[in-house]
């Protein structure tokens, strides 16, 4: 390692040394635009970027390994940065979280080659879509599940999940204008998990990558199935029509957390 | 019951009568300077007793179980009001909620008689005081618990609470400028509870009634044990020496929340 023994930074000399930082982030979505700096508001990557601007003195440039939607969570983002010299990385998160602010934290940090790239390298994705279905709203919850009331079909929930799993042509479950060149995906697993004595449903979703608004359509369509909205059996028909008005409705952004990212090696 | 068979609130022509309802409420504290009212900002009994205001077309007054400090949550606060007109008990939460700010929220609402009074009555409250204990904060659960960073001793904390169980006099756990005239608490239980795959601990009291900012210094007296400031073998010390200065620290108000409050016959 190239620190000093006090574990203060080492400085590089060679001013066009850098070193490769991964970095694992938390955070609470409802105040931001999402992950990517845009011009309507707060940003994730601004607000890591500036911070890092600050403790590195100079620009320092985050690559994501997702943009996440306006008010949608994570509790494992990935991304990484090239930095001028270096921090340890069990010293960096508490640097920077010193300086974020409170919805959002730097989980940790490591060293990386300088080939790892947190959006091409990455092997897959984990979401979890929180439904609070009870008649009456939560308030403490309120701002990572969205409200759905009435009754619903868990194991219709269930049926629906096992035919959207596996790898089909996603076109009816794009919000529309996101239309890609290739709308194949591979869901490894969408899994449907009740607890007992709580009213939380979580829709647990892995696959390798999503298309605009995946994640949030196949909740919607997972809860039309609950509400006898639509038969599970038509899911088939619907991935086959490729038309977005076939699936449910897109979900909240607010019930939406990437919780975890996969890469092989794991960096941290 | 007395309203319309269509589910209309039946106007009570005798301008004299009035209906007793118990209202169960959860709410995030954050945002509060407590439940009562106070001149210095927003309160739980304010926005309750606006929107009561607004649907029964006249002054309402609030009567809550427990103060609640400034920041403090609650799961499940009981509170009674006297109304000029019934409307269905199921009903009356959806129709304060549609009314309510996002962080109160009605559960539960109950006709109740004359004589019940949800502070006099109350039997015994049960408070939660989550601790993070991790090096890294959180950015998600935020709201809601302590972050406490650094080795805690699980078991010197519950040999701490266990000490603390039981009637004592505990004006050393009493805030500076609280004392009551009668200092003696029955505390049912403490229990301290940890989860795997979480850096949470919960530290769990029951009792019938508090001094002012108890559970927040139970809490700095339980996490002293646990960070070996103190010996829970100290703790009788503690209790006979009566003074502020000898027990913990108040924890953060954010970390605790109103679980449950207990009457006979429960009226929810």
């Amino acid at each position: 390692m190239i620190w000093t023994q006090e574990g203060r930074p080492l400085l590089i000399l060679n001013e066009n040394a850098s070193f490769r930082m991964a970095i694992l982030t938390e955070y609470d979505g409802t105040d931001f635009v999402g992950f990517q700096r845009q011009n309507n508001g707060r940003s994730v990557q601004q607000v890591l970027e500036e911070v890092l601007a600050a403790i590195y003195g100079c620009p320092v440039l985050i690559y994501g390994c997702s943009r996440t939607d306006s008010g949608v969570h994570a509790r494992g983002h990935v991304s990484h940065a090239n930095v001028p010299f270096l921090i340890p990385p069990d010293k960096l998160p508490l640097a920077m979280n010193s300086l974020l602010p409170e919805d959002v934290t730097v989980r940790a940090a490591a060293l990386v080659t300088d080939a790892f790239h947190a959006r091409f390298h990455c092997l897959g994705k984990e979401y979890v879509y929180r439904i609070w279905n009870a008649s009456i709203r939560t308030s403490i919850d309120r701002r990572y599940v969205a409200h759905v009331p009435g009754h619903l079909n868990i194991e219709a929930m269930r049926e629906a999940a096992k035919q959207l799993e596996g790898e089909h042509n996603f076109s009816a479950f794009c919000a529309q204008g996101g239309r890609p060149v290739n709308p194949v995906r591979n869901m490894e697993s969408i899994l449907v998990v009740t607890y007992e004595d709580s009213p939380m449903i979580e829709i647990i979703v892995r696959g390798k990558s999503f298309l605009y608004n995946m994640v949030r359509i196949l909740a919607g369509t997972i809860v039309y199935a609950g509400q006898g909205k639509l038969d599970p059996a038509e899911i088939s028909a619907i991935l086959n029509g490729q038309d977005r008005r076939l699936s449910g409705k897109t979900m909240p952004a607010k019930g939406l957390t990437l919780e975890k990212v996969f890469y092989h090696p794991d960096p941290f």
